[in-house]
């Protein structure tokens, strides 16, 4: 079987609040788990202040880097939201009033209460696509492969199920949960050689102590279903086995 | 007033299972607002994978910037945990099963469970000093000006717990809340003007709409008691005066 080829992602999350700790981010979780069910690798999140030089710099690297990159955060009408301007400069390219978001900006602020600085929410860069914002209508933009979302949970969501349908997506990856009840120690070195043995898959495994019971969660991911399958059948014989080792003593005593 | 030092720091989380979306980061929100209590301002944070380059790579770029590093996940018993073996590399050092580790392990793990995968948990990289565990033993460990912690939260923070009282610390940052039922966009402009008059605080702004009410939340942060004080009384006062003109047309109708 050939390799797929991957797509790949990078999130930029933009923001003081979530660095003072004021603000917990809820984003990157919720993108991580959409990308990846669309088949898109999520291979880096980043954080960075609302200052303009860090969030070039980090634009930079991840543009470069990842078939995509999900900005969110720093796009209101505050003094504080400077995202735009930076994607801008970014990619060396100016910004001024959007024509077409001043119109989506209408559809929900009269025109008498459209000031300086709510028409700051239409300030786009040249050459960017919007993404409509049907939430409250000030709108994303997608320039190049960034993709600049609101950092308000509720919209930045239905941004990205505006941006989805347009994306690039690789072969989904599939995983199978096993939940054991063993300790992460005990399962270590079986996992390792069922590891070694399935190169396509990868298995991760996840200690828990949950009401009263010790136990490990062993994930297994892999963009071929077969190989997941069997693997994760290696993993259930393990732990069967492991039980077995468990149970006979007291059988014996 | 002289400007004192700023100690600042990085958070690097570690693992596949927060990119794949499967597990959502609950350290990052923690640490973030610790050490924003004790005075060390948190600048960026990065999540990656468990991939021995990337874990190096972003290592280095976060060390040599701040104060401290502070990494999560990455340090149980497992094929996936790589996170000791990649902070040795890059600090260019050995790596071995250091006999202190062993000790706090046999603390609660009897003799004969202690197995090669049980052992790696305590594989330290050289000239690292432990930081001891509460909750299950298996230390973290400092080296440089990175601290390496584990993934679990409650782990985790009993580890900050004991890494605090070594660091260093800068001023506190202040912050006054300041919540105005006022749209975002109808408070910017004279936000923007407070900004700027007082330049030694930060001014966020953040958007609401709750229970059928939208207002905003206005943050003032600083390390002078004194300016936050005076930015936050010129931010009531705005409140109080956009509250007034919005009651007035009422009155005279």
């Amino acid at each position: 079987m050939s390799t797929p080829e991957r797509v790949t992602a990078a999130v930029l999350v933009i923001g003081d609040e979530i660095l003072s700790g004021r603000t917990k981010d809820k984003n990157l979780g919720y993108i991580a788990e959409y990308l990846t069910r669309i088949g898109i690798d999520l291979c880096e999140a980043r954080v960075v202040p609302d200052i303009e030089d860090e969030i070039v710099a980090a634009l930079d690297a991840l543009r470069a880097r990842y078939t995509y990159v999900f900005t969110t955060g720093g796009i209101g009408p505050t003094h504080d939201d400077i995202t735009a301007d930076a994607v801008a400069r970014a990619f060396g390219t100016g910004i001024s009033i959007n024509e077409e978001a001043v119109s989506m900006l209408l559809e929900r602020i009269p025109r008498d209460e459209l000031n300086e600085a709510r028409l700051r929410m239409a300030r786009i860069p040249h050459g960017a696509s919007l993404i409509p914002n049907p939430v409250s209508k000030a709108p994303g933009f997608r320039i190049g492969n960034v993709f600049v979302m609101a950092g308000v949970p509720a919209i930045m969501q239905a941004m990205l199920d505006q941006v989805a349908p347009t994306l690039d997506t690789g072969v989904p990856i599939i995983s199978e949960m096993i939940e054991v009840r063993e300790k992460e120690g005990d399962v270590a070195a079986p996992l390792r050689r069922i590891q070694e043995a399935f190169l396509s898959v990868q298995i991760g495994s996840y200690p828990f102590f949950e009401d009263g019971v010790y136990g490990t969660r062993i994930v297994v991911r892999g963009r071929d279903a077969m190989e997941v399958r069997r693997a994760a059948d290696a993993v259930n014989a393990m732990a069967s086995s492991l039980a077995a080792a468990r149970e006979a003593p007291h059988k014996a005593g």
